[in-house]
């Protein structure tokens, strides 16, 4: 068998023949004719010899008489791809089916290298990745980051001819990264640009992309039918919109405004300035006060009326009322109380667990596609989907929150028809918390810093058709000093326990600067962190710090270049794929304000014996099990998500402070910003 | 004095710094430090001695201190240029005044060689281009098509991965040229698409920038004021209309609608789907119902409303109405019933020319720039123009003749005003046409055929940061059989006589299919020819070939090559590249229809007493003299442009027949459409 690390070197250059040395050693494959495209079979061998010198090695690829491809060669090698297209979704099932078959991993490699050099690439690449990971002889295969595959869905479009100018002229040890301006896309004329930092951040559109990548919504049973995927695809995108409106307040905006009424324009323009590299075509822009429309793209298989969202959504509403759901067979099904959101969210999203899509449709994903489309409805002008088609993309989209604020009032709909938590459920006997404060590196007490950030991603095993050697591109994102939590806790409950330290972080007033009701703040807490801790009697000081959250990955692994940061042992580099899902740890706190914005800290210790979830295994890699789950475990905590701020509060309940019980305390903080750049350090 | 030829090398790879080997001969400029660009400065040495292998030969640079570049950095490297931007005129005229002021070729290279590593590469390039183009020193340097230093600007931005490829794998006599489809901005289910051949060939396209490369509208005195520019402009422009509406009949659409409703939304939409390759953005799109907003480009230093339109169109109306215009002064000027045309174009224009800037405005400039900003006229979205704010885009967009039928109805507006030619205006008495043909070769008598071709343009003088070679893209266009004129025609004057042969084509019915009236299907007549004869007395036979049309230039010199088709001598050279205006000599005749398409071929042989112009010499190139006249010479025919059909008929004549005196005759003809593709010869 030869070495399956090989593999991998498939994923780099996408668009390049692979009988063309690659990666740091420079090895090309020795591909049987057979295997080549066409255009290199008749040229393979000049070829070859043109880029003899510059081979180091040759890996052996054995020779197979690979299946016929059928209507995965439909999708054109230039188009763009999407899972929410139905038609590609139809042919990524059927060559990853291909991977899955093949018998061992040099028949995976021949079969891989004969699609590779035909299909297109962006499906290659999704069908490969989810056959590695799905695939018991890869699991000790590190797929490499997506944005160093594809830069061109993250990156300025400008900085490629910049990168092929150093690249092609440039010794290596002489190249200077290329910096991307804070503001490409728009400029403050648009005060939707406030906060285009986050929603064009590389780690957040990373961790969306991951997101759905690990749960796919529809695909084969297993990799679909993950541990309440339906709730978490609510509770994600839920703390995705109230960290965007924690945001938007840093920024003097209101919270984001439901996209209700869908046949009207859309306000908010959006210019990505990306081009695909694959494609050579830019993503198309959406201008200002543009309407959905019916679609009719039959190349893509999508015939849909704006109408269709609309019964879609009185039915779910009914449902929601109505408290069931009409299933498939014509039977009801109960949306109770713990289970019921996880039912809902199936149906919203829809995913292929809907109990009845017939009925229920496919409102979240539709209203991706009809906004991605609204630019060429029909495709008379040939055009390819927006951003919002695309999850590595659309969170670029300001109508991606508007979207999502409406897709989460959906939710809070059903949320808001569940009993409240009476005080047993939230208190825990014994348990008082009794200080919390903050504090940050070499700053003062319960302040948050944020900074801007400077750091340096590399493009080039993305870039084809270029010579060899690193290119860096330079970005400047959010970034805050870190920080640790101190909690002090009184254990008078006469045992040790256990408990969950569950930490948010909310604003402690509304865009007016007047005080919340709580059933209004409890929508904008976001979590920071979520860990078990054991309290020993009496006086307990719980320290933690923030690189710790649950709900982050660090930043080397937003970014994480393979031959660097590559950990130690199989079972690590297993999990290392799934942990790209993950909320950046730089995009923990929202950006604040130079003078301060007052938040409110809320931590409460809630009681073990109802969160614990018992499993043979902790999982390894769990570092953002809040927002991601653990692979291939259930997720780790019984409560409902967002638990505790998920329902509406029980009667008498109007502030925070009434809703406290004595497991619970809120310390006021601000947040601090300060407009300076720190720029990385150099590289050796 | 070094070698002035090598100053061509700089209009290759327009991003490449001249330090690395350029042209076929491999040679790189030996550029003194301080010219360098602060990048190439500090890394000059290595970046050379990577391609010291490479380089063949080492041109020799002389040291110069260049004066301060100043505002002309203002436009970065990867902006766009355009000339209806104020801005941009201002710093292009500065420019062009360092490089007219360089003493000698020498430090014209120099000098040349220090703005290029700086400065914008399209700003670069059109001053450089008008800089050779108006020094005494060299008028025999023979400027590169535009489409090969900026193939981007005319090509599907697909190619260009495409290429790259090509260029870096494949070895050079195994390179394969890149197939652009015929279809690929819009399908068939958009109804302007069935014209998109005319508005998107690379030859019409060429044409119109070279046009207005010649025939600037903004600049020194003696760049612009040339023999009737003004009218000349109206002309060729009212021809570019007859063309389309032609165009559009063939294919089942009707005349083109004038846009007259400034503020109502725009039912076209166009996705030109062009990437610049130095700006790496796409062209914006402009999507379907798009609005003209006033505009606020406070860096484009442009503010002007709508309503500004409207106030200088009723102007220019009431000076039509008026016969006369307000000058500057606030005197008055005739529009008289021959210059009054030229006057009412520079107005129009606007032009430098214009007789009342303040008061007429710059009607059809910005009308252009209003729609290439719509969709960000405030550049909130840091957004470009599109394609309608370059001259070498413009002609792409369908919005582009509807504009342009605004402006020529205000012209036409104008003639309807002019006193109607006299039957002896008309005449040439004693001269009768009696008989007139066409001969396509090897087909039927009057009849014309067209067909598509295939030809291939070499991208790779365009393409930086790529190994060296040629690499083409194939596109396909429309072409018809070469034919020959047969006029027969009876002088009886009892004389030798001069004539004016003049050749139009027209259809022989309206979109409805009724028989027209002459007064309307004037303004459809096409010219295809106008030469002088001379007639000896009795029966004298006219043939003359398609191909020595006085509104074409002939394919090769569309697409030249500089290489192969370099003409002979100096004076031949100096006019090459004002010749590269022109109609393309493959448009010369309408699509038709593969039934065959009804026109009326129209012969006119008019008195050369009238229509002589005197002038020492006829001017060496004066291929496509009826659309661009000639190079510093005189518009070489006396009459008004557009003669016989450019003023409504005298009274009673209700048809085309009843126009006709002895000296016309009309020849009913068909243009048949063979639906077939002729594919270019193999290259050696």
């Amino acid at each position: 068998m030869s070495d399956k690390n090989k593999l991998l070197l498939l994923f780099d250059r996408p668009l390049e023949t692979v009988i063309v040395p690659r990666g740091p050693d420079q090895e090309a494959f020795d591909v049987p004719v057979d295997l080549l495209s066409d255009r290199y079979k008749a040229i393979g061998v000049q070829v070859s010899n043109r880029f003899g010198e510059e081979t180091k090695s040759k890996i052996p690829v054995k020779k197979i008489s690979p299946p016929p491809l059928g209507e995965i060669l439909d999708l054109p090698r230039q188009a763009n791809f999407s899972l929410f297209i139905p038609k590609h979704r139809k042919i990524a099932g059927r060559l990853i089916n291909i991977f899955l078959g093949m018998k061992d991993t040099d028949d995976l490699q021949s079969m891989a290298i004969f699609a590779r050099e035909r299909v297109n690439p962006y499906l290659f690449n999704y069908c490969f990745s989810v056959a590695i990971l799905h695939r018991p002889d890869t699991q000790d295969l590190d797929i490499p980051s997506f944005i160093q595959t594809f830069p061109d869905k993250y990156l300025d479009s400008q900085v490629f001819s910049r990168a092929r100018e150093e690249a092609t002229l440039v010794p290596e040890g002489q190249r200077v990264p290329i910096e991307i301006p804070r503001d490409y896309t728009a400029s403050d004329l648009e005060v939707e640009h406030r906060v285009a930092y986050f929603r064009e951040d590389l780690g957040i559109n990373l961790h969306h992309w991951h997101w759905h990548l690990v749960y796919p919504f529809e695909g084969a049973e297993q990799v679909v039918r993950k541990d309440r995927r339906g709730e978490l695809f609510y509770y994600m995108h839920q703390q995705v919109i109230a960290r965007y409106n924690l945001e938007r307040f840093c920024n003097a905006l209101k919270r984001v405004t439901r996209f209700t009424e869908w046949k009207d324009p859309i306000p908010e323009a959006y210019f990505p300035k990306l081009d695909s590299l694959v494609a050579s075509r830019a993503w198309p822009a959406r201008v200002t006060d543009q309407k959905l429309s019916n679609l009719r793209r039959d190349q893509d298989q999508i015939t849909q009326d704006v109408d269709d969202l609309y019964r879609w959504r009185d039915r779910i509403y009914e449902a929601i009322h109505s408290g069931f759901v009409q299933t498939d067979g014509g039977g009801r099904q109960e949306l109770t109380e713990f289970g019921g959101i996880d039912i809902l969210g199936n149906i919203v999203e829809s995913s292929n667990l809907s109990v009845n899509r017939t009925l229920y449709g496919d409102l979240h994903n539709m209203g991706h596609v009809f906004i991605s489309y609204i630019h060429d409805p029909d495709h008379r002008h040939l055009e390819t989907f927006g951003v919002m088609g695309d999850s590595a993309t659309a969170m670029r989209d300001p109508v991606f929150y508007r979207w999502h604020a409406y897709i989460d009032d959906l939710f809070q709909q059903f949320k808001g028809s569940l009993p409240r938590y009476t005080e047993e459920q939230l208190n825990y006997p014994g348990i008082t918390v009794t200080g919390v404060s903050v504090q940050s590196q070499g700053g003062a007490a319960n302040t948050l810093n944020t900074f801007w950030q400077q750091s340096d991603v590399d493009m080039s095993r993305g870039m084809d058709f270029q010579p060899r050697g690193s290119v860096f591109a330079r970005f400047t994102h959010l970034n805050h000093q870190p920080f640790a939590y101190n909690i002090t806790v009184n254990n008078a409950s006469g045992g040790n326990k256990r408990g969950t330290c569950r930490i948010f972080l909310g604003p402690k007033t509304d865009e007016r600067r007047t005080a919340w009701l709580f059933k209004d703040q409890r929508l904008l807490f976001i979590e920071l962190d979520r860990f078990v801790v054991n309290l020993r009697q009496g006086e307990n000081t719980i320290t933690r710090n923030s690189t710790e959250s649950s709900v982050t990955i660090p930043f080397e692994r937003t970014f994480r270049n393979l031959d660097l940061s590559r950990p130690v042992g199989g079972e690590a580099l297993a999990q290392f794929n799934f942990c790209g899902c993950g909320w950046p740890q730089h995009m923990l706190i929202p950006k604040g304000t130079p003078e301060g914005y007052d938040c409110q800290l809320f931590v409460m210790i809630s009681n073990f014996d109802d969160d614990q979830v018992v499993q043979s295994t902790e999982g390894i890699c769990n570092d953002a099990m809040s927002y991601c789950g653990i692979k291939d475990r259930l997720y780790p905590d019984k409560r409902s998500m967002g638990y505790p701020f998920d329902r509406l509060p029980r009667n008498n309940v109007n502030t925070l402070q009434e809703f406290l019980t004595p497991n619970m305390r809120v310390q006021d903080c601000v947040i601090k910003f300060t407009d300076r750049v720190v720029v990385p350090r150099p590289r050796n």
